[in-house]
């Protein structure tokens, strides 16, 4: 892990910016614990991020209840963005988590994304280093590494 | 929606080929509802997939409580994948609901892929089209078109 403590702290955090400090933000819904809300530079008209209202840098960081919340909120929101009005013909979930996944803003948060072909987004493989179909031995060594590490 | 009744159809599935007709699978683990296991074409080495055992084709096919168990799943598998000794600097969830997201096998499932530095995985943006900063006013409208839609 080359996570340093300096951008985890909340008073750098802009969402801790909207729940603790009053900037602005065009916000979806919130209860007690999580809040949706429209991000400033979304991917598609309609991308909104489920954000839980304490400052947690990461999924490890969330209570299993909170977690599984953050899903039923996503779901209905996901819902929602489909029948709305939007250009929405599917939808991505997506939570970064840790720099090297590409997590930008260091308060845990799950992106949904509004979807239409032709939409210009996506994702980008390289298939040479990574992108390998691995023999069923080769790939059952993979299944007991995580599952011997589960708790 | 251009979704036709085809592809979502279980005989033509390949996860219901591994709950219902006995396929090779590498499981890392399971339980009476759902199943964790490794991806013919991992993007990086311990790429798994959170499944419902019932195909179900999308997010909106689950009952609270089994999105709910879903994401309780994902949380304890990227914990265990970050410590089971594969390259990983961070996890990304990921979930293609419908083709015009990605969705390639019409069974609901959520990816966790491990990431690291140089991976050679990640977002393609075209910033040109849809990737663009609204006004106050536009996210306020866009918040309130997904807010009214909200059940």
């Amino acid at each position: 892990m080359t996570q340093g403590p300096k951008k985890e702290d909340p008073s750098n955090c802009p969402f801790c910016g909207i729940f603790e400090r009053g900037e602005p933000v065009s916000m979806v819904w919130e209860d007690a614990q999580v809040a949706v809300f429209v991000v400033l530079k979304p991917v598609n008209l309609g991308n909104v991020v489920v954000v839980p209202k304490r400052h947690l840098p990461y999924l490890a960081d969330l209570d299993d209840e909170l977690a599984m919340h953050i899903m039923l909120v996503a779901k209905r929101v996901a819902a929602s963005i489909r029948e709305c009005g939007l250009p929405c013909e599917g939808i991505n979930l997506f939570l970064a988590d840790g720099e090297a996944a590409e997590q930008e803003v260091f308060h845990f948060h799950l992106h949904v994304y509004p979807r239409f072909k032709s939409d210009g987004f996506g994702f980008r493989y390289d298939p040479t280093p990574n992108f390998v179909l691995g023999s069923r031995a080769e790939m059952d060594e993979v299944a007991e590494k995580i599952r011997n590490h589960l708790k």
